[in-house]
């Protein structure tokens, strides 16, 4: 197994800012549990693969070939954690692909990380292949939601577009989240359908409205102001996936 | 207006201790919007109100026999706050009240006030006006959980009791959120019913489990390993509202 070089040290530690990974297209996971994980998914393309030198054993035989080893010191250059792990991968994020048509989620400008955690964890289990985000979205491949997400990541395609040329694009039903729209329960959700959940604070932007074919509420019963996003998000999955 | 004394300021600052907000059976709010809330609600008895001496006129006039006004210094000294509000409240916790008989919602162990706080707004947007939970749930009268409740905690009786004694005395149908239970969309949900919910790693406790008269599950398309406690409550609150 070759040794890391200096300038390939340099150039992961440079991935620790946001608009370098976002350049690179590329995105950094941590810990054994995680990579082995992404490894086995093949949902993302393989970069880098960084094993400390005492730990090659881990890895998975298909894979020493393209693997680097680093010694402790090296490591903890390379971590962005304060107790760096034995393997660190870098892959590529993916891009999006237009002939995909199985239901899927669209996020307008989503700020918290924990939402997008939570959003994506259910994405995961009620089997949602696929989230594309406005540009303005939490970036859902920041270290902290990559490692929050307890490997949700690794299954879900995450593509961030401008959704003002996607929706149209896309010629899908969109079924946009409002707090006017018909009962969520009564609409009939398309296989090819585009979720679309809006911001926080602010809900879907008033330029994307127009391309929702069908907008969709959660009754209220009481007296709170609003649901949480990821709340939302998890009632109206639940109902698309109910006579699935 | 009487002026605060030293001593209601020393007892004051002391509820910034857990041990003795819980010892006094109490809560603090701060903040006009949330302290207005709160008095408006008439849901806890309020046990003192403080006011910056300038801004008395922000009072409902039935309250302004029993509030007491504070100096800038003092305010300082009053609240958790690094800045301080112009008012500031102190509410009694309400108490078990055995002739309640509306669906309910009872919590086992629920640890992370994230989550506290997003069902806290779920009870409230679903008219959930009852919470039960075990003594190790996480304080919802903690002052961030009351802040971040956006109102709902002045809406909500959460009361905190043994549920291994009260479930059994509530003589009512217990729904529990399990993994090989019932699909939650084919149970019919009784109007007395109790949901209970489980602690974000181990579900449910053991010694609870035989007190559940239905067990119900919300089935997994993907490959997500669980829910979120808050997004599953979502799920099954929207579900036990569906014909209401």
């Amino acid at each position: 197994m070759e040794k890391i070089s200096k300038a390939r040290i340099k150039w992961i530690r440079s991935l620790q800012q946001k608009k370098v990974r976002e350049q690179e297209g590329v995105f950094v996971v941590e810990g054994e549990k995680m990579v082995l994980e992404g490894l086995a998914s093949k949902l993302h393309t393989l970069v880098a693969l960084l094993v400390h030198k005492d730990e090659v054993a881990i890895i998975p035989q298909e894979f020493r070939d393209v693997a680097l080893s680093a010694d402790t010191t090296e490591m903890e250059q390379l971590s962005g954690l304060k107790t760096p792990n034995k393997l660190l991968a870098v892959f590529k994020r993916p891009s999006l692909q237009s002939t995909y048509s199985s239901f899927e989620l669209a996020l307008d400008s989503v700020q918290d990380p924990g939402n997008m955690g939570t959003i994506l964890r259910l994405a995961d289990w009620f089997g949602i292949n696929r989230i594309v985000c406005s540009k303005e979205t939490v970036d859902c491949y920041n270290p902290k939601v990559v490692q929050a997400s307890m490997g949700a990541i690794f299954r879900i395609q995450v593509v961030y577009t401008d959704l003002l040329g996607y929706l149209p694009d896309a010629k899908r039903p969109v079924y946009g989240a409002l707090l006017n729209g018909e009962n969520y329960r009564t609409v009939s959700y398309k296989p090819d359908g585009i979720l679309l959940m809006g911001n926080e604070g602010n809900g879907i932007s008033e330029q994307l409205i127009p391309l929702i074919t069908q907008a969709v509420t959660i009754p209220r019963f009481g007296a709170a102001e609003s649901l949480n996003v990821a709340t939302a998000t998890a009632i109206l999955l639940a109902e698309v996936r109910k006579d699935d």
